[in-house]
């Protein structure tokens, strides 16, 4: 697949284009990213990427212009294209899935005072990765990329990318590694056991617990099956 | 302010180290950030960062003992330490606002396959910046980061920071800029009339709509004066 990031800022994406996954990906040949400087396509009368907002008030808007010619020269019918807004959907790991699935995904970095509202109708969708304000879209493609590109096949070990947080719609059970004891914190005693039965059943009942405990929304959503809720009953009576 | 990341991959802060309001923050003095290398606290009979997690399983845990070096060696009694997990409880702006009168905050950066789970016990709290899995914390490092820094005085010009999608509990009204018309799509009436109270008005009814369409848990949440109901009737009818 291919992953074009449209930016005012291209320089912020070399650090993240060197990380490990994205950089697997890329080498492995799963995954082209493709950065585009906004600004080599700001021409014609006005030749700067933003400008004070029509009917007043602080701060500049980008200009839409440049994004439309850089659209016009990158995108075909096949490009999926997406605004990065905090007025966008929030985005979630069924829809990093579906995403994944693409065959090139134009993800364009608003910035925070905004971007003149035309440029909406153009896209195919616009996103937002929480309830939180960003300086610029970028960040928002980042984490939009990094996790589409490790769903892809072949760029993370087999399995790795389904025993995690949000993958099964639980949260993760605790880990533990070397020492056995540190600092008078002891690795709980199943775990050393060599039980492998015994120590998925723990797992399992952790995950569950910890879900119900810090995202009672994400628990709600959980079908339980009947063999969960009796392990849920078993640790509720210890 | 002082905020100091603990990471195994130092190298990925250099760009967003150098965006504009990152760099203007440290500039004016008004946050310091610390990038601490976790790598070069793991010493001991383990010299690596990482370890098979205990009771099998794929991937490798984050080891417990160079984090908490690296935090005996940087922390007071007035730090506040953060993990950066899956498991935490999702970022918000309100968190954003909080964190952003903190004296020294300790962002612990986890990887995808894990920390040991000692680690969360020596925190002050964890957060995750959203419902999808991450290769590590490091992107929700800066998103907390990015979000903060613009908080603080001085940061933005007067006035940007509070005019925004999710600060006063709606999402931003369309903005548009030069030209007045492009490729067949012309900027609102209203915004060229100059009535600088008919604008606010049409602003307002503006995030109203975009705030109840697009995020109805939002607009639940968000109290309507009267002024505001009246205008979403008369929205409503034309």
């Amino acid at each position: 697949m291919k992953i074009s990031i449209l930016t005012i800022t291209p320089e912020f994406f070399q650090g993240f284009l060197n990380t490990t996954i994205v950089k697997r990906a890329i080498d492995k040949g799963r995954c082209e990213i493709e950065i585009i400087d906004i600004k080599s396509y700001a021409h014609g009368s006005f030749r700067h990427i933003d400008d004070s907002p029509f009917g007043g008030g602080r701060g500049m808007v980008m200009r839409c212009q440049p994004i439309y010619d850089a659209l016009q020269e990158i995108c075909d019918e096949g490009s999926h294209k997406i605004l990065l807004s905090p007025k966008g959907t929030t985005y979630t790991q069924s829809k990093a899935r579906e995403l994944s699935g693409k065959k090139h995904i134009v993800l364009v970095c608003g910035h925070y005072e905004g971007v003149d509202a035309r440029v909406e109708e153009w896209m195919d969708e616009q996103l937002s990765i929480g309830d939180y304000v960003l300086t610029g879209g970028e960040l928002a493609a980042e984490v939009i990329t990094d996790s589409i590109v490790r769903l892809l096949d072949g760029v993370l070990r087999e399995g790795s990318a389904t025993e995690e947080s949000h993958e099964n719609g639980l949260l993760e059970y605790p880990q533990y590694t070397q020492p056995r004891e540190f600092n008078g914190q002891s690795v709980p005693e199943i775990l050393l056991s060599g039980h492998k039965a015994k120590i998925e059943e723990w797992r399992l009942t952790q995950s569950l617990l910890l879900t119900r405990k810090h995202r009672p929304d994400m628990f709600e959503k959980y079908g339980l099956s009947d063999k969960e809720k009796k392990l849920l009953e078993k640790a509720d009576k210890e």
